[in-house]
């Protein structure tokens, strides 16, 4: 399958209203929950224990939408093939009083995977171009004055680039999803939560107060887009009216992720085969001494 | 006093042999210890209050020198009239199984001072362009193979000039301390830690082991003092043969930072002055009652 039309190059212009929120490629929805997504699920699978057993590498992804575009779902649906032992998954919400004490990475940084692991981030770092950006948080931010200047987003983006390289030159494979919901979807989605009893726990009124933002929300997600998708670390641009289409386009750019980074079983290193050799006499031993 | 002499300026060639180990500044020791030196103390931690009550900035001193140079004792007599409250030491030594699985700087991040805080960190991220370049550390580091080129510490010196940025373009002011010992002074106290038994307890064969990399460790220094002196995080070569005078040099070039970055005690905001009258009232009235 082509993902590539998801994807955001290095450089790109990007206008949110000429990508589409629903699905653009035929397929049957039978077929991807029945076939294709178990089988990406197992192949998925068997790449996450080579990238365990290796322990050089990690991958990150990282997840960020309006609310109700699906980042839960996906994580639960996409991931769920994965031995949890290996993953780790991180959401960031508005940042605590010890967090703001700090740089905006500090906290990322502490949760970022380790060598062998897959990381899942459910919101972001990005969070600090784009609810900061449309709420204008900077001014009451705890930030030297001096430091809040008019240029503070492009210097953002800047870092976050210094920052995802230097994370892809220390073996974190980074890949970036943006799940792009139409704003009628939205309201679907919200209205559900509200009518049907068993999504109740999912309502959140300030999900209706951020919803009032929304074009300012897509310009954001636009700026951040073009400034923030390197090679190191690419941005997809996914649609998300459809969650079973969103998770199987998921799986697909994953499993190309992990087929790319090529994960092996680490080789028996030749001079302690005869160490193990010894092990295995001793184990034979017990047996004819029974 | 003019410190700017030992300031490594962006960009400048560094041949340590061209710089004092020694004392090169006529100073009266008793007139520093009983006068200066207490009188710098006195400043820093006026200074040091207001930072804290401020909150938005940080200061990161970084101390980097081979074996014995005074770190430690620079740390204990410069650094003893600060508030401890506001005073956060880390001290690097071999990563841990948890550290070797992460990127290089993650362990540094977790440990960046609060805002209003004063970092020390006794060894640092430098470490890893150090101890790790003359021992080959890389060979067997668990970075995956195609991350282990020739050009890796070239890479490291950029990494770590863009992350220094980032911590200044987000309130942390840095200054690195690089103590330079001669190697007959390193003897000489290598062997007071074996003869005086009040000492022993900070001798360590290993020193003594990591004597003989001497000249490759200077190489190391000079590269890396090149390359990451950075007018956000400059470096200060400090003659450290005379401990006192090293001290010293240490308290005017903090004092100086200090002063530059001029905290304010932050002033009370108009619109909550009529809620503390309110508390001033009530307290009052607790009086005529009694």
């Amino acid at each position: 399958m082509k993902t590539e039309k998801y994807l955001v190059k290095e450089g790109q212009r990007v206008t949110l209203s000429d990508y589409s929120t629903e699905r653009d490629i035929e397929l049957n929805r039978e077929d991807v929950e029945n076939k294709l997504m178990p089988e990406n699920i197992r192949h998925m699978a068997n790449l996450q224990e080579k990238l365990y057993a290796e322990n050089t590498s990690s991958l990150l992804i990282v997840f960020q939408a309006m609310d109700a575009a699906g980042k839960d779902s996906a994580i639960k649906h996409v991931m769920k093939g994965f031995n949890p032992q290996g993953v780790h998954v991180a959401s960031f919400k508005v940042p605590s009083s010890e967090e703001n004490d700090h740089d905006y990475l500090w906290r990322i940084h502490r949760q970022i995977p380790r060598r062998g692991e897959i990381g899942i981030f459910n919101r972001s770092h990005y969070e600090d171009v784009l609810v900061s950006k449309v709420h204008n948080l900077i001014s009451t931010s705890q930030l030297p004055p001096e430091l809040k200047t008019d240029d503070i987003f492009n210097v953002r983006y800047r870092q976050i680039c210094d920052y995802e390289r230097y994370l892809f030159e220390n073996g974190t494979v980074i890949v970036k999803f943006f799940l792009h919901l139409s704003k009628d979807e939205q309201r679907e989605r919200l209205l559900e939560r509200i009518e049907n009893p068993d999504k109740n726990w999912k309502f959140s009124a300030s999900d209706i107060h951020e919803r009032q933002y929304w074009d300012m929300y897509m310009q954001a997600y636009e700026t951040m887009l073009e400034n923030t998708s390197t090679q190191f670390a690419p941005w997809y641009i996914l649609p998300a009216d459809s969650k079973w289409y969103t998770r199987y386009l998921i799986s697909e750019i994953l499993l190309e992720k992990l087929t790319e980074m090529d994960p092996q079983f680490p080789e028996f290193p030749e001079e302690k085969r005869g160490e193990m050799e010894k092990c295995r006499e001793l184990l034979l031993k017990e047996i004819s001494k029974d």
